[in-house]
């Protein structure tokens, strides 16, 4: 009897073999799920991915930080976060930890050498995404962040089936070549049927260093109208700083050195929302 | 012997029905084929694409402007072209007219509402790009210019195999973070033999219009080093400048409206080392 229980203990430790059901299992034990998309590249998604995840951390939350952009893997370097993924006993990996309350796994912290290019087709990619979920000891997380590369294509595809409850945070910047590509990210959420949370406008308006007057690089605005002309939440305007460019180079943390700027306070707000939409 | 030859006339103008040798036999018309590629998005890859086919049809050059970037096109709205592409007789499509010497293909020019998101997976976007080359009428060029998506995905690995004499143009911005992708993209081009014909720094230094000092947005210089690192050509910096911008968003040249600028300039400069190097 006692060995009949001891066996079907063992059982239990058995890992799912079921790549789709263990990352049913990880999904299980996380609370909330946010994407971060773009129709347009450099938009600073990767940047607003990071700083909402540590403005969320600050608040006291458990926070995971996906990076399933394979291609253009940058949220290790954001994060100062280096060397390899190491494995539990279980042959799961555990993501890097960035602090108590942030960790992180992108395919970077997966390849011995950074500077190789990932040349894989879609299949590849669903595979691996589908694996940074169940084959990661993510643990109980308030907040899992992903961040995806720009546009329509099989990562945010393969995000939005395996995790049906995910909320997309959009980012653009406010010139008109990004917003049509927006509309897009927007039109996709509505046919995968994943909910927007709301739409960030980021890089907007500058501050310049030796005379202080604002100037407009990518026009201002345009998220916010944009937002609301397709009836998605705007969630607020985030200014260019080129000291956000160097703190992401450098992989340390604009807010903590920055605390009381006009940029660490948007993000704190958008934090807070997220933590009371959510708490409805 | 009349009708028969004339049966043989009729076979010779039945389209190929093998989609690869129509694919074969439009290349065959084109003297010289470029792939502008970036690591990261939002680096100006397509406003380099774009303003490179401008200075190069500006040098009485037949210039063909094929936008593989299935997810976020924004060929069509920087260079102001609107509607859907015409067929002729042979069922081909014909790629929409910028000016006489420039002339362009996009799958913005295929679907109805722009706004619509293109939500396709790898072999899709692959047997579209086919498609981009072997059913359009692009007819004799000395320049095909292809603006490909950020990263090392599905469409440049696409061009790779489809062009086998394809060369890259790399752009970049000169913070960190795109350099790290930018090696990945050079690492890209090794692994499937693309040649690379250089790098070009995109968004160096910005002069603010109000002081007229100058404001490093990304840093400078970071491109030119890594090309030197990494052993490719370097084509030159080309500053940012929100005219820039607001031309793309309106689809009118920058160029044609700056002839003087810093920026034209460049242009002109890496076009005529395109030409030279080309004609060796």
């Amino acid at each position: 009897m006692a060995k009949c229980q001891e066996g079907i203990q063992i059982m239990e430790k058995l890992p799912e073999s079921d790549p789709e059901k263990r990352a049913k299992q990880s999904l299980a034990k996380i609370k909330n799920k946010f994407i971060v998309l773009s129709g347009k590249g450099g938009v600073g998604k990767t940047s607003v991915s990071v700083n909402l995840s540590l403005a969320l951390a600050n608040k006291g939350y458990k926070i995971g930080l996906m990076d399933v952009d394979i291609h253009g893997p940058d949220i290790p370097r954001m994060l100062g976060l280096q060397g390899m993924l190491d494995m539990n006993e279980n042959k799961k990996l555990l993501p890097k930890s960035y602090s108590k309350n942030l960790s992180a796994v992108s395919i970077e912290s997966l390849i011995p050498n950074n500077d190789d290019a990932i040349i894989w087709r879609g299949p590849m990619k669903h595979t691996a995404i589908n694996q940074f979920i169940g084959d990661v000891e993510w643990g109980y997380l308030d907040y899992l962040i992903i961040d995806s590369p720009p546009g329509t294509g099989d990562e945010p595809l393969t995000v939005a089936q395996l995790i049906k409850d995910a909320r997309a945070i959009i980012v653009t910047t406010p010139q008109e070549v990004a917003l049509a590509d927006v509309r897009k990210s927007i039109n996709f959420c509505k046919t995968v049927k994943m909910k927007i949370f709301g739409l960030i406008e980021n890089m907007s308006g500058y501050t310049c260093p030796h005379c202080s007057k604002m100037v407009e690089l990518f026009g201002t605005g345009g998220g916010e109208k944009t937002a609301m002309a397709m009836g998605v939440a705007f969630l607020g305007k985030i200014p260019f700083d080129a000291k956000m460019v160097s703190c992401g180079d450098l992989g340390t943390s604009y807010q903590d050195q920055y605390n009381d700027s006009v940029i660490t306070r948007a993000f704190a707000n958008i934090a807070e929302r997220m933590a009371n939409l959510v708490a409805d």
